[in-house]
C-alpha cells in the first residue's frame, strides 16, 4: 500500500525496452540523435500541431526552463499560491529566471480563482518602473490538489491572460492523468485552450526520468532560447537519446493514456474506500491519481498500521497518491482496514 | 570509424543490467533509495575515504555545481585557458555561482603552468573591495588535450593553492582514462592530491548519463548546501534510484578502470597509425583515449574519406577520441587509409 | 498643497552646508575619509552602541545590500504584504539576493500580524531541501500605512523571530517619524528590540540622498561582505565623503529629530482637516508624517480643485504625506477646502 | 602633491551651485524634474544628436548598467585585459548581466588590438549552443593607460564589431580629458563613430558624483529597460534632481571641457618633470590626465618624501593622476624634488 507519491513508482517496461534499443552504437550527441527527432515527431502527432520541445529530466527543470523564456529577470509570474512551482521547487523559477518574482493567487483545488486573476490583471502595470509587472500565467493541470482544468476553464484564465499581455504556461507533471480523467484531446487541453509553453510529465507516469518541455505558437521563436539555457543549467546531457527514446516509447500507442487511466481507476477505486463510513471525507475531487482525504487520526493511524503510506497535507487533510502500478489487491488491503468497523461517530 | 566523441558511444550492457534491476518496484524519491546509499559505499571504497557525494545526469551540471559551493558570487575561479569550464559550458558556472569569475591561466597540453598560477596567486588580494579576488583553482584531468596529471603535479598546485587560501576542484570528465593511464589509485589523485571537491564522471565511459559530485575533507561540509542547489537546479529528479544505479555498477568490479584502459588502448594503437610517415605529428601527448594530430589537408582528407570522423581543434590540430566500443577494427581501418602511402615530403 | 510625497522635498540648508564643507580639497575616495568616520562615530551616539555601516544613495539599495547579507539566494524573507520591499523595489530584493523569495505575511496597517508570523515559523523548516525557507523577517517602521511598531512590538517580532532561527531587517525609511512619534530612543527601536540590520533613512527627512545601512552585534561580521555587495552594486561611488557628510549633519543636534518632529506635527494637522465633518474618516492611525484618509470622490474633487497634490492608495484610501517644508499655511489651506461645507451625508 | 587619483579631487564650485539651486522647494521625484530634462538637452546639444539617458552616482553603476542592455546572460563582452569593467569594478558587469562573461583581449596601452578583435570576431558563432558567444565590445577612452582612441580607431574597431553582428560600449570615466586631448567633437568620438551605449563619466573632472549612460540610434529602444533596470539596482534616487542638476551644470558653457584641460595642461606639465634626466621613462603616452612613468625606486623615493602621493600601477609604472584642482604649484614641487639632482646612471 505504497500510496506515497507516483515518483515512487518504477519505470514501465516498454520504456526501459525503448532504453536498450536506443543503446545499439553510436549516436550523435546533445540531441542530434534520431531518437529526439522520433519524440519530436510523436509529439507533433499527440498535440495535433507543429511545435518545438527539448527533453529534461525532473519537473523542476521543465517548469523552471519554460517559465523562464517568458519570463524577464525584472517580471513576475502569477500562479495559484500551494502551485509546485511556488512550494515544492526551491526557488528554481527565481533561479532560471535571474531574480523574477512570483505573485500569488487563490482559488479553490489548487485552481486559479478567475476573477482573482482578472482583479490582479486589471492593476497590472508594464509601465510602472517601480512595480514588478506579472509577464506570465502559470497553472497546474492536474492541481496540485489533484483536480483537473477542463478545456474551457484553462482557455478562460489563457484568454484573460492573453488580453492583458501575458503569457501563459501550464505545469503538466500529471497532464496525462488529467487528459485520462477528462477524455479531452492534449491539443482541446493546451495550444488550443491558449498554453504557450508547457511541461509535460512522463516520469510521474512510468518513464524513468524524461519531461518534455514544449513551445506552441509563437513561443516556438524561444526554442534557441531554450537549447542555450537548457545548456547553461547543465540540461543538455550528451546522451540525450535516452531521453529521446523514453519519450518516444511513453507516446506510442498511446501508452501514456493508458498507463494515466490505470492510476486513475486506481485513485478512483481508492477514494471510494477512504470515504466510507469508517473513513473521511473527500477534501478534493478526485479528478485523477490522486485522493486528498480528511481523516481522523484514528483512521489514519488504522491506514498506518497495515502498512499504508501516505502524506499530510498542507491544508490538514491526507494524500494518497496511486500510479500505474498501484494494484486492486491495494486497494482492497485498504478496503480491508476499515472493513467491519463502525461508522464514524460523527457521520 | 567513429573519433567523434567518447560521448557518442553508448551505454554498456552492464549499467543498462543495473538500471533494470534497479526497477523492481516501489523506491524512496529524491535519492534516499538503496541504489544512492550503494553507490556512495562504492565511491568510498574507490576513493578510500570517506565522502560525500551527489550525482547528476551531465558534466556541465557536475563542474558547476561543485564550483558553485566553493565560489561565492564575488569571486573568480582560475583555470586553464582551454578548460571545458571556460570554453564549452556555456557559462554554467557563472550562472551557478551567481556571476563568479572565471579567470585564465595559460600551460602547455591544457595544464595549468605552477609558475603562472603561482605569480596570480601572488598577487590575489581577499580584502581589496574593488577586484574580484581568486577563490578557487580548478583543473581538469584528464586536460581538455587528454593529457594527465600525475599526483605529484596535482599535489604541486593544490598545495600552492590551499596555501594562498584557495579551494581546490578538479574536473574529471575523464578521470578514469587518466587513473587507468598512470595506474595510480583514485585517492592519490584526488583527496590525497589535495582535491577538495570533484566531478567524477561517467558518462563518457560507458555510463547513460552519471557523474558524481564528491566532497572531500572539509568540503563535505558543503553537502546540504549541494544538495539545495542541485534541488534548485532541476538536478534532484525524483528516481535518483536510476543514477544510483549506474554509478554502483561503474564501480562494480572496477569495470570503470577496465573500460578506460580499453579506450586508453585503443587510442594508444590508433596514435600509432597516425604518427607514422604517411599521416602526422603529435600535437599532445597520448595519456589517455584522446589523440591530437596535427595532419596535412590531405591525410585528413584520406582519412574522412574513408569514413573516419574527428574534429578539429581550436590548436590546429585534429582530435580523434576513442571509447570503451572502439574497436580493433577501426584502428586497423584508419591504418589501411596510409598503407602503402609514401611518406610525407616535409618528414 | 503639496502632499504628494516627502520624497518631493528639497533637502535641508544644513545637509547642504555640511556638503560645501566637506568640498575643501582632496579626500581619500571609497570610504576612507572623515566624513564617513564622523558619521559612523554619530551613528554610534545616536544608537548607543558600537555598530558598522555603509551610506548609499536610495532606499531600495539600502533594504536590497542589507538583506542580501542575511539571506542566501535559497532562502526567503518575510515580509507584510505591502511592505515597499514586496511592491515598490522592482525585485531589487530578488536581485541583489541572487534569487530569494519574499513570502507575504498579512496584518493591519502595514504591521506584520504576530500570530500569522508564529504559524509561518512554526512550519518553516531549513533542512527540507524542497521548499524555500524563511532566513530573514523584514519590518517597516513607519509602515507602508503610516503607522509606527513600537519597540515591544518590534522586540516581540523580533524575538519570535530569533527564536526560530531567522535574522531580524527593518526598512526604517521613515524610522525618524517613528522615533519622534513615539518618542522612543532609535536603540530601544532597533537592536535593543532585536534587529539586526537596518536601513535608515535620511533622504524623506531633509537629506540629498542618503541611507544608511546599520549591521548591529552578530551582524557586524557581515560589513566586508556588505562592502563588497555594494561595489560591485555600484553603490561605492569614489566621493563618498558627500554622503558621510549628509548623514553627519543629519545626526548633528539632533535635526533628524527635529525634522520628523515637524513633518509629523503638520502630518496631526492635517490630519484633523481631513478627518472634519465634511471631510473623511482615517484608514490608518497616523503615527508619523502620513495621513491615509477615506475620502469621497467630491471631496477629494474639493482638494484637487485647490491644487492639492496626493495619491489614491492600494486600499482605496487616499494617502497624503507631509515633510519637514509643509507649512501651516499648506494646513490652513486645506482646511479652508472645507470650510463652510456641510457635513458628510453618511456622517 | 596629490597625484593619487582624479577621485580624490573635490567638487567645482559650478557643481555645488547648482545642486544649491536645484533645492528650491517641492520637485517631482524618479526623474520626472526640470533638472533631468535640461541635464537631457544640454547632451542632446553637447553630442549634437537625439538621445536617451539616465544619471547613476558611480562609474561602476554607469558601465554595468549600460552594459546589461547590450549583453544578455548567456552572451560575452570583448573588453581589454585590463579594462575597469575587468579589474576594478568587482564583478559588477557579472552581477548586472545575470552572468555574462568577460572575454579578454591583448593591445597596446590598454587600447584593443585590432587584429586580435578581429580574430576573435572570425570565430565567434552565435549558434553554437555550448560557448558562449560575444555580444558586445567595451573600449575605454581614455584608456586605463590614460592613452586616448582617435575618432578614427574608434570607427574601425566599432565597424569589425558591428559587422559581426556586436553592439559597442565605451566606458567614458575620462571621456572629457580624451575630447579636450584630441580636440575632437563628442558626436565624432562616440556614435559617429560607432558607439551605441557609452558612460559618459563627471565625477572624475568635477562632479559630485554623477555619470552619465548615453544611448545612441537602435539602441535608443532599451531606455525602458535600462530604467527598470536601474531601478531595480537602487540607482533611482528619489531626488534625481541633484543628479539632473550636476550634468546640466557640468556641461554648461563646456566648463567640461575646461576643466578636462585643465588637468591634462597639467599632466603635460607634469609628465615633462616626471621625465626629466633625474626622472623616468613615459611607460605610455600622456593623452590626457594620467601619467604612467618608470622610475627608479630613488626617483620614486625622492618624490614620496617630498609628500607626493600615486600609485603602483600593474605594469610595475607609477601613475599620477592630475585633476582640475593640480596647481602649478605642485608642478613645481615635483621639479624641485629633482633640480639639481644628476641623470640617472643608466640614461
Amino acid at each position: 500500500m505504497n500510496f506515497s507519491s507516483d515518483t515512487a513508482a518504477p519505470a514501465h517496461p516498454a520504456i526501459l525496452a525503448a532504453i536498450a534499443q536506443a543503446n545499439g552504437g553510436a549516436a550523435p550527441s546533445y540531441g542530434a540523435d534520431l531518437w529526439m527527432t522520433l519524440a519530436t515527431e510523436r509529439l507533433k502527432e499527440t498535440f495535433e500541431t507543429d511545435l518545438d520541445m527539448w527533453l529534461v529530466s525532473s519537473g523542476t527543470a521543465a517548469n523552471a526552463l519554460g517559465l523562464s523564456v517568458l519570463c524577464p529577470p525584472t517580471g513576475a509570474i502569477l500562479c495559484h499560491q500551494e502551485a509546485h512551482i511556488e512550494l515544492d521547487e526551491r526557488g528554481a523559477p527565481e533561479f532560471f529566471s535571474g531574480g523574477a518574482k512570483l505573485r500569488l493567487l487563490p482559488g479553490n483545488h489548487g485552481k486559479i480563482d478567475a476573477l482573482a486573476l482578472q482583479a490582479r490583471l486589471a492593476a497590472n502595470r508594464f509601465d510602472f518602473v517601480h512595480e514588478t509587472p506579472a509577464q506570465v500565467v502559470s497553472i497546474s493541470n492536474l492541481t496540485e490538489c489533484g483536480v483537473a482544468y477542463t478545456a474551457e476553464e484553462t482557455a478562460e484564465l489563457a484568454s484573460r491572460a492573453h488580453a492583458a499581455g501575458l503569457a501563459v504556461h501550464l505545469d503538466g507533471a500529471r497532464f496525462a492523468n488529467a487528459a485520462a480523467s477528462l477524455k479531452a484531446s492534449p491539443a482541446d487541453l493546451s495550444w488550443k485552450a491558449g498554453i504557450d509553453v508547457m511541461s509535460f510529465g512522463a516520469t510521474k507516469n512510468g518513464a524513468m526520468g524524461c519531461e518534455a518541455i514544449l513551445l506552441f505558437g509563437r513561443a516556438r521563436g524561444q526554442i534557441e532560447e531554450l537549447r542555450v539555457r537548457a545548456k547553461r543549467a547543465g540540461h543538455m546531457p550528451p546522451k540525450m537519446r535516452f531521453l529521446g527514446a523514453q519519450m518516444a516509447a511513453y507516446l506510442a500507442g498511446d501508452l501514456w493514456l493508458d498507463l494515466a487511466g490505470r492510476a486513475n481507476r486506481a485513485a478512483t477505486g481508492l477514494a471510494g474506500v477512504l470515504t466510507g463510513p469508517a473513513a473521511g471525507r473527500l477534501a478534493h475531487p478526485v479528478d485523477g491519481n490522486e485522493v486528498f482525504v480528511e481523516l481522523s487520526n484514528e483512521a489514519a493511524g488504522r491506514l498506518t498500521q497495515a502498512g499504508a503510506t501516505f502524506y499530510r497535507w498542507i491544508d490538514g487533510s491526507h494524500r494518497f497518491v496511486c500510479s500505474w502500478t498501484t494494484t486492486d489487491a491495494e486497494i482492497a488491503a485498504a478496503a480491508a482496514v476499515f472493513a467491519g468497523v463502525g461508522a464514524r461517530h460523527d457521520a
